[in-house]
This record gives structure tokens, sequence and C-alpha cells, in this order.
């Protein structure tokens, strides 16, 4: 396996876009992406795109990929459509590198394109619901909200989080998405909002589920040895772990094995610890989530998640800083398109080109996202880390 | 790359199966290929599923192959879900095949699987319709009944073909899966009855189209120096090819060049000519469709399908037995699960099991998938070439 460097990334705004289609959203990103790398559409030599319900939402069912990079005038090359439930566009990412590291091409295009916005919000709701067994769980009515408000729960009786606790990383994350001209909210709230948002499934207001929103990303791999023909600061590719697994419902639902397994096997193959992490940009689909991924993943001892809030370790001139980009909480998340984002986040800032929410001397960053569904063994977990 | 090879094959009947649920499908096909394998379901390292519209069709939007794959204990690897319209299944054919070729797996698991039966039938339509653009061809109602009855009548009136070896088409792969006990369609039919069926678009009657039905196929790849492992009669992947481009629509209808180009660099990977080829399963959509990727691939001179129809020559036991399964037409077109079925045939007939409808003396096999929209330069091709 070769060495492989991001050597350009680019996204869309995330938020509501009606009247643009998904062709629309992935081409703006590409462009963005190939812009970054310098490099010439023509030059691009397989192409993965990430979408989880295209199909569903906006009727285009099949070869989204093929539809948006020809909008580019690419062509003529292998272009494959990925679905991985909420990790899509970094499973989509994770094949991009398969395919450059394993020295069959040089140069891929990845880009993840998500529309969920529709008038009739039950549309979405139940394309998303469509993530879980739609034959078992989708029968009992057990939706995403409802799982991770029993997570909340449970963390806080086990290890006594607040709720206010919970709200920081609302807080938190929309403080940070204020800074990030590409976030869907750019609006500050506090603790008291909150708690007083609509209530959507108790603990969890709906100021701590992340929203429905449109949006696209994109990222150009390179093989090592290229890389520097196109950019000066590459950022390479230290580990893109996928796996699959369980959410451990059935157990204890403050744990989460598939999580410490990706994570693991992230931190071996790229030769680090978790200390070594300068920032992380996990699926904080839910303020509980991002104490559970957090701790999961190992990067804050189990149930410390809550002190780690309260002390400020985790705000972007914290000790690790988390979702400085706002977050699927604050930034949106387009299903397809947040873990091709994130690595658009993290990069950025391994550059030092975040402007004003720069996580300084950042040297490592981590990404994740966990999606799929709820009680079986398939839940889809990718953990990327990138380091320059 | 390292050398990869087809330790293990398996399917479904294909048909209509009301009450049988993708996962069940998925599963019955998973299982056979297993146990052809001789493999234990917890030596698979990666998995890949090819779809196209189960999440329209039954609801189940994400991560179809972890609820497959989970139904045989299969956990805890990367499993990832391929959509490439028509060519969903080679392609996650192809995805395994990379991933055992990179170095990275030893064994893969690959799974094609479909549902397309429903007591509404405009929904079927509607969910294939989405392998074209949807905002340019869908608004047009340009659907593929009507692009292959343009295709027929060009390449009659520029080749001179004729209705009648067009209905030879039907006939011949109608009694060809009158020989396969998978095949969704076990009834011969004759020139007349072809002739004489329901019309769905000028020239092509109901016999001149595959059907709608549900199916699923697998594959067990694995690296060369452990498939005697586990098998005596390894098949090895020669080439995968998988490239994206026209139809060729506006120019010449008859004419195909993706499909070409995709055939060229098969060959060329495997370092054969077209005249090696033993036999081909290719896709027959419609009768029509296997006159144009026969002169696409460069199996047969251009213009010349209808002659060797007449001729005999793509029967079984002709000079290139074409469709030994029944093909689209007879075997059926479950979609996601075409390309790895193709395989599937191809291995029972390199490893001499192909039963009565088995090719004398097969060394080398084709499969071909195209899938996709009709005008843009947004279909996918997929060639595969396996030998012994």
């Amino acid at each position: 396996m070769r060495e492989v460097a991001v050597i350009g990334v680019g996204m869309t705004k995330f938020g509501k876009f009606i009247g643009t289609s998904l062709k629309d959203l992935g081409r703006a990103a590409c462009l963005a992406a190939i812009k970054d790398a310098g490099i010439s559409a023509r030059e691009i030599q397989v192409g993965y795109c990430g979408n989880a319900v295209g199909g569903v939402m906006t009727g285009q069912t099949m070869v989204l990929g093929q539809l948006v990079m020809r909008e580019l005038g690419i062509t003529g090359i292998p272009i494959t459509n990925i679905e991985n439930a909420c990790s899509s566009g970094s499973t989509a990412f994770r094949e991009g590198w398969i395919a450059v590291a394993s020295g069959m091409y040089d140069v891929a295009l990845v880009v993840g394109v998500e529309k969920l916005y529709a008038s009739d919000t039950g549309k979405t709701v139940q394309a998303l619901a469509g993530a879980s067994d739609v034959e078992v769980e989708g029968s009992l009515g057990l939706i995403m909200p409802g799982v991770w408000a029993m997570r909340a729960k449970k963390h806080m009786e086990k290890y006594g989080t607040t709720l206010e606790q919970l709200a920081k990383v609302s807080v938190k994350n929309h403080k940070n998405g204020c800074l990030n001209p590409n976030s869907q909210y750019q609006k500050e709230c506090t603790i008291e909002e909150v708690h007083k948002a609509r209530m959507i499934c108790d603990p969890l207001t709906v100021l701590h589920c992340s929203p429905i929103g449109d949006g696209a990303a994109a990222a150009v791999l390179c093989s090592k040895d290229k890389a520097l023909r196109y950019t000066s600061k590459p950022v390479y590719v230290a580990a893109s772990v996928l796996t699959t697994g369980t959410y451990d419902l059935l157990r204890d639902i403050t744990e989460n094995g598939l999580e410490t397994s990706a994570a693991k096997q992230a931190y071996e193959f790229a030769g680090i610890a978790p200390e070594d992490i300068s920032l992380a940009e996990v699926h904080d689909c839910f303020t509980i989530a991002e104490f559970l991924r957090c701790e999961s993943l190992g990067l804050v001892p189990k149930g410390e998640y809550g002190r780690w809030i309260d002390e400020g370790w985790t705000e972007i001139d914290g000790k690790l800083p988390v979702n400085p980009s706002g977050g699927l909480l604050a930034k949106g998340h387009p299903v397809g398109a947040t873990g091709v984002a994130q690595v658009a986040e993290v990069v950025w800032h391994l550059r030092g080109e975040a402007g004003k929410r720069q996580v300084k001397n950042a040297q490592t960053g981590l990404t994740h996202c966990s999606g799929g569904a709820i009680m079986g063994d398939t839940a889809a977990c990718t953990v990327n880390i990138l380091i320059v």
C-alpha cells in the first residue's frame, strides 16, 4: 500500500437549498476541491460519490456520481456510488484512498452530497429511518431521537452527567459554527435556550439535535510521490478504517464497541496514540453523541466528557478541540456529505487555513462517522486520521 | 496488484418472491457462495453489496449489505454498499477484486441483491427511470424501452437487421433459460410468439424485453496464494474494468464507445483477444441490446450479429455462446444481482459445472453490464474476464 495525500478539498455551505439539485451541489463542491488542488479535471483517474437517500428524496435513484462529475467534464473513468448510511461520505473517501493506496490510480476525486430538505419533513424522517433495519426496528418505530434520548438518560444515570453539560455541547458547537462560513447555523445559543427549545424526545430538545439540510463536500486524493506537483501543503492519510458492528444497545448503551474497535485499528495503523490528536471532528448527531463518541474513541476517559466540557477542554483553544467546524449540530448534517466535509475541515486546520476557528499547531486530526441500524450488528463506522 | 481467484459462487432463483425480503434473498445467495467456497463466514475479511433501488422499492434506504451479512454472523469487518445502476452488482464485484488485489484483504464476499416486483408496476418503472438523469431525461419521459426501440429501428435501417433476427435472441435465451434451474422463465418461445406478444414500444414486444423480478447472487474472492486452500477449481479474475461514458445516443445509436473502451481495456489487462472468449454473459436487457453489446465489445463484427444469430453461432454449442444462462431476457434482471449472477454463471462453465447448458471446453469467460443515464456521459459499464 502506498502513502496517499489529500491535495484539495472543497464544500458548499450547508443549509436549505430549495431549487438547487444534487448535481448543482455536487458540482460546486467538486469544482472547489479541484481548484484547491490546482489540478485539471482531466487528471482525475477514478471517482467515488457518497450519498444515502438521494433516490427516495429526489427520484435520482442511480448514477449520481456520474451525473455530478459529468458536470465537470469528467468521463471515461471508473465512477462508483457508495452508500453506508451516515458514513456514506467517509466510506467514499476510504474507497478513494484504497484506489490510490493500491497503486491502481494516482488521482481520485471523492464527493459526498445530500439533499434532506423537503416541504414534507415526514418524507425526510422516513428516508432517514431507512438507516435502521426497517423490518425490525422500523416496525418498532425506534428512530434515532428515541435511541439517543435513552443513551442520554443512561449516561446521566451512570456517570452523573447533567443536562447542563449536554447543553454545553450545543452551545460550544453553535459558537464554533459562527466562525465557519459554511455552517448551516451561524447563531450562538445559551444553555437556557437549549433547555427551553422545543422538546423532541426527553431530555433532548431541538437544540440537542443536528438539523435537516442540504450540501456537498469533495476531496482530491493523490499518491504521495505525485502530491508535491500540485500542492506545497499535502496532508497525508495516516489511517482510514471502516468497520461494521453493533451499537451495543442490547448491552450497555453508553458503550460502543464498534467505535472503540475502529479507533483502535486507526491508531495502530497510523502508529499514534489518542493523545497525539490535535483536533477531532466527531459525529455529534445529538449532543449526547459527542460525549459517547469521544469516550468510545478513546479521546476522553469513560464517563468524563461532562468534566471535559465543563473545563472547556474541547473548545477550539482547549487541549482537544472537538468539532471546531460547528459539528453536525451547527454546521449541519447532509448525510452523504458529512464524512467528506469532516475531512475538509481537518485539512484546513492542518494547513493553517481554518480562519477564525483555526486550532493552533494542528498536526494530527481525526474524523469519525457512524451510521446505520440501531440494535443489530449493522452499523458502519469510519475513522480517518490525517497528518502533516 | 495481486492475482485474485473466485473460490465460490451462489445465487437464488430469480423471479417474483412476494413476502421474501432483500435480507432473505441476500442471505440465501451468500450462504450458497460461502458453502461453495468451503469457507467459514468468520474468514470473510471485507464485504461489498450491490443494490440499485432498494430504498425506493422497500424503504430500506441504507446499510443493506450490513443487514444481509449480519444474517450470516458476519460483523466487525468493513462492509460497503455500492450502486452503479445496472452495473451495481458488477461494480461491487470489482471493488471486492480491488480490495483483494491491493493486498489489503485476502478474502472478500460480494453480494448483489434486488427486489423489483411490486403490486404497482408503476413504482418499479419509476424507480428504474431513476437510472437516467431525472432532471433532463426523466422530464422528457425518455425511458429505456423507448431508447432501445429507437436503437433497434436504427440497426435495422443501417445493417438490414430483421425483426426475425431480433426475435431469435429471445428464442435462444428462453431456450437456454429452460436449462437453468435459477432462471425466472423456463419456457421456450417461438419467433411467432415473440412477434405476437404484447407490444411495449414498437418494434419491441414484451418478449423482446427483460422482465421485472427479484433475486440475489454472491461470490467469494480470494488471493491466488490462498485460493487452493479452499478449492481445487479456482477461477481467476483476468480483468475487471469499470468505466463511465456515453451511450452515443446523440451520435450513432448503434455504436457504443463506452463499451468498446471498457472491453479494450479488459482484453489488454487480461492479455487476450476477443477471439479467446469461450462464452459471454452480456447485458441483454432487450433483444437488440445483445446485438449492440456483442458488436461494441468486439466479439462480433459491426452489423453482423444478425448473421451470427441466423447461423446459430451464439447458441450454447456455437462458436461463441452468448448468454447460456438465459440472459436477462429469460433468467431475469433483478438489477443489483445481475452482474454477480453473470460471474456465477461463467464460473460454473469454467469449472464444468453448468449442467445441461454447459459450454464445452470453456476456458475464458466474459461478463458485461452497462447501466445508467441515456444521453449524457453518465453510464457505468463493467467488463470482467474470468479464466481457468
